[in-house]
C-alpha cells in the first residue's frame, strides 16, 4: 500500500494511493492513522486535487554519512569502518512539490538523493532480526546540503539542518519487504538530466545495521525517519532547478529549488 | 518568574514557582502556556507535591561546542573560529530528578554543565538586537556524553543524543535579562564535591552569536533549547554517581546515574 498525507479544505488525512497512471490516482482516505490498526474509509479523493505533504511529520530524522563507497570516495573521504549518524530537525522536512529554499549562507547547495526508512512503532534496541517489525515502509528523501559550510563546520547541523533541506515522499510504499528494499534502483535527475545513479544493494551498512546502530543508542517512535546515504554523483542544485529522487518500486519525490524569500 | 512544567495527578501543566526556601516552595499553577499570554490560576500546590517535568518539551535541542576556550583546550581541541552546532533529539530529554542510563555501548561517560536558553517564539534570521525579544529565559541544562563514542563517531548523533541524555531544568527563570545571563556562575559537582566552575562570561561567542548563528539556517520554535557550550573541568560519570548543575541567579538541576535496565 502506498500511504500519503494530504491537506484538502484545510483538513490533513492520510490516504491509501489507488491506480497506476500518474494522472489519474485516487486516495482511499484512512480512518485512523497509519501506525496502529486502520481501515480504509472508502470515501475517494482524485490526488490532483489535494496537497500532498510530507508522507510523515518526524520526530527526528536520522542521516547516514557516508554508506555508499563511491560517494564516500568522490568526495574524498575515506569509507568509515562503522556507521554514523547525524540528525535533521523536523523543520527542515518538506512535502512534494514544496520549495526547497536556497540559503543566505551558503554558495554551494548540492542533491544527495537516499532511500528512507520509515518507523512504524516506538522500539529501542532492535534486534537484527525484528528490525523488518519496527520498519513501516520506504519513501523517497533528498538530503541537500550546504557543502561549503559542511566542509567549514564540524558539526553538520547548519549545513544539513536548514529549512527545507529534508524533502520526503510522495507516499511511503509499505509493500516492499526489508529483502525488496536492499535492491532498489535510486536515480536523482535535475532539470531531466541523470546526475545520480545506484542500487540501494551497494549499501555499505544495511539497513539492518542502520537500525540496530542507532536504536542502540536511542527510542526510536512512529514516524521518525532513517536516511541510508546517498549513491555517488553529488552536485550542485541552483535556483529554479528541478529535482527529482525517483526509487524503484516506491515512486518519484520532485522539489523545485527557490531564492529563500 | 520561575516558570516549571510538572505533572500532578496525571495531570501535565506548567506553574509559577514562588517561595525561597527549598523545602517551602509553592507551584501557583498557570491557566494556558508560558508561550503567550497567561495568568496565574492561584490555585497553589506545594512543589513537593508533584514530580517536576523537563521544564519545556523542545522540538529539538540545539547544542553549540567547544564555546569555551579552557575547556577545548582540555580535550586538546582547537579552539574554532565560528560556531559550529549539533543536535540532541527530544528522546534525549529528561527533566529534574530523572534518572540518567548509562548506555551499554559506552564506557566513558562524561558530564558538561551548560547554560540553557529557551526559545520563546517562533523565529527565523533574528537580528542581533532582536535576540532577546526571542528568549523565554533561561535553565540548567547537562550535556550527557560517552566520549569514547564521540571520539570515534565523525557526526554525534549517538554519542551526544541517546536517550537520557540531556536533562533539562529544574524551571525557566524568565527575570534574567540577557545581559544578566551572560554573567554567571556556572558549578557542577558529581557526590557533592565541586568538578566544573565557570562564569558564562568566559563564552567565546556570546549568547546574540549563538542564536544569529542558527537562526540563520533554520527555525526555532517555542520551547526549543539552545546549550551554549561547558567550562572546563568535564569528566566522568559512573553508575550510582547524583550529579548536580547550580547556575546563579535559575537554581540547580539534580540526577542520578543509573544502569540502562
Amino acid at each position: 500500500m502506498r500511504i500519503a498525507r494530504f491537506s484538502i479544505d484545510g483538513n490533513v488525512a492520510f490516504g491509501a494511493v489507488e491506480g497506476d497512471k500518474p494522472d489519474e490516482l485516487v486516495l482511499d482516505i484512512i480512518k485512523g492513522i497509519p501506525f496502529a490498526d486502520f481501515e480504509l474509509s472508502g470515501t475517494k479523493v482524485p490526488l490532483s486535487k489535494v496537497r500532498l505533504l510530507p508522507p510523515v511529520l518526524p520526530n527526528k530524522v536520522v542521516a547516514f554519512g557516508r554508506n555508499y563507497a563511491e560517494h564516500a570516495r568522490e568526495l574524498g573521504n575515506e569509507v568509515p569502518d562503522a556507521p554514523f549518524a547525524f540528525f535533521k530537525p523536523s523543520t527542515a522536512v518538506i512535502g512534494p512539490g514544496d520549495a526547497i529554499q536556497y540559503p543566505s549562507f551558503t554558495e554551494d547547495l548540492q542533491h544527495e538523493a537516499e532511500l528512507a526508512v520509515v518507523i512504524g512503532r516506538m522500539c529501542r534496541e532492535v534486534p537484527r532480526e525484528r528490525v523488518a517489525d519496527v520498519v513501516l515502509g520506504y519513501t523517497c528523501a533528498l538530503d541537500v546540503t550546504a557543502r561549503d559550510v559542511q566542509r567549514r563546520e564540524k558539526q553538520w547541523a547548519r549545513a544539513k539542518g536548514f529549512d527545507t533541506s529534508c524533502p520526503l515522499g510522495p507516499w511511503v510504499e509499505t509493500d516492499l519487504s526489508l529483502q525488496d528494499a536492499k535492491d532498489l534502483t535510486i536515480q536523482l535527475t535535475v532539470n531531466g538530466e541523470q546526475r545520480q545513479l545506484g542500487r540501494t544493494s551497494e549499501m555499505i551498512h544495511s539497513i539492518e545495521d542502520l537500525v540496530v546502530n542507532i536504536s542502540e543508542a536511542m527510542t526510536l517512535l512512529p514516524g521518525d525517519v532513517i536516511l541510508t546515504g546517498t549513491p555517488a554523483g553529488v552536485g550542485p542544485l541552483h535556483v529554479g532547478d528541478e529535482v527529482a529522487v525517483t526509487i524503484e518500486g516506491i515512486g518519484t519525490l520532485t522539489n523545485k529549488v527557490v531564492k529563500r524569500g
